[in-house]
């Protein structure tokens, strides 16, 4: 038990600590140091080799624009797929869908689901839906054995392109998801900050543009990550944009319909650092 | 000259740090330690008392919110009113507008004004606008001074409401506004972070209603504060909430009408909050 301490993330020449009051994990996985801690204002926080994943009081920001966003674009969608994602806080989000028969989520650790279930009932309770089914698998591998057209919608909820998740913005990646997409199918992927993390934010929109007919960029914000503004990447093989859904999905602290069209309507911030590609 | 060095900022249970290449200004006023520094990643940066007020990488996502937002609310503003905004970035986004014939900037502290317009130039060209007319003076004593209907807009660009700028969130400081606004005129003010200053926000939103018959409250982005999410709250004598706007401000690098609309348009985290006074 500790009486009070700090726990320090740097991204280049930038830092954000949070004052921590507990440890409650800290198991070193077969892929990452995973701990989860209990903070002094921002309830329990998730670190993956140090790195901020979730905590509970701004987590809804990520969460709900990782998962309602291709859920405004698709028709009906019934069968969704979600990569990474171990915490289930998109997982919670999704369940809100009544018309949703199968969500199914691969994680490569499953110590950061074991963790996420014993700490983080917040966002774990979603894995309590009994249409998700949960493989501890490496998404590559298990996009290798995919039927071809399966899944309306896949999520991409995974860490930054670095070391194991380096895969996760390659050409080769949005192969396979693109042939386990549907044909009116959208993809969604977390792609970095454009404030902090240019590069990974250029390499993805042009490896997506290399694979899909259909792109499309969306800013959102995710206040405890490196930059504060965080991108989102989504592609299709079909033209898309429009907002579909006649209900709102219920118990957002966010989310809405306008929200939805700004995050989507390109600032020229955004629109000039993609162009320089 | 310095090698290298790192500048802290903590609010509550959190901290962000910048890494810091030089120090170009740094005097004490009569009112508050001015620096102004050379950061690695994100650029000049002005501190005040040890707080962040501006860095060069993200400023325009505070300047063009608390500028264009009240803007977009008022029919043909001629006469605009800044109390606070030393560093020129809201005279800045207000310098836009072929329609403003006067813009008056009220800023307790000459030492920010001075400092900014050496060392921020990408801020305080605002001030290089023929419109804009400076006077080094207390907000407050100003406004006792001003006569009735005045301003079609009125912008409180502060500090947090603490020591000399306590009086920011206070009644009889909304009363004076209230008097200097025209009958259709809008006042903004930076009301803190919803997510890490949320007495603050709930004391600015109640004494408001306190004085005037119509608020509003709003949210954006300050990537460099404490919370990252920023609240703005809106107050008229009038019923007021469309946009007027009918061509959008040139070189904005965020402001666009859908952003306009999802700042106003009161997500549930943000609603729950106000209605706990």
């Amino acid at each position: 038990m500790l009486s009070s301490t700090w726990t320090f993330e740097q991204y280049k020449g930038a830092i954000i600590g949070y004052k921590i009051k507990d440890i409650l994990f800290k198991e070193e996985s077969d892929y990452q140091l995973v701990e989860i801690l209990e903070s002094e204002d921002y309830g329990k926080i998730m670190l993956l080799d140090g790195c901020m994943m979730v905590n509970e009081k701004d987590e809804f920001f990520y969460h709900e624009t990782i998962a309602h966003m291709p859920m405004s674009l698709v028709q009906n969608a019934e069968k969704v797929l979600v990569l990474g994602g171990g915490d289930g806080g998109t997982v919670r989000e999704l369940a809100k869908y009544s018309q949703i028969k199968e969500i199914i989520l691969v994680e490569i650790d499953g110590k950061v689901i074991e963790a996420s279930k014993k700490h983080l009932p917040q966002t774990a309770c979603g894995f309590d839906d009994p249409r998700v089914k949960i493989c501890v698998q490496d998404a590559n591998e298990f996009l290798k054995t995919t039927s071809a057209n399966s899944f309306d919608v896949i999520i991409c909820d995974g860490s930054d392109p670095v070391g194991f998740a380096e895969i996760l913005i390659q050409k080769n990646f949005y192969e396979l998801i693109k042939k386990a997409l549907k044909s009116n199918g959208v993809f969604i992927t977390q792609s970095g900050s454009p404030l902090a993390q240019e590069e990974e934010c250029k390499k993805t929109w042009k490896n997506l543009n290399l694979v899909f007919e259909h792109c499309n960029f969306a800013w959102s914000l995710v206040p405890c990550y490196p930059g504060a503004v965080w991108s989102f990447m989504l592609a299709s093989k079909q033209d898309f944009g429009k907002y579909l859904n006649t209900e709102l999905p219920k118990n957002c602290k966010f989310w809405n319909k306008e929200i939805f069209q700004a995050l989507m309507s390109k600032p020229a911030f955004f629109t000039k650092l993609l162009s320089e590609n």
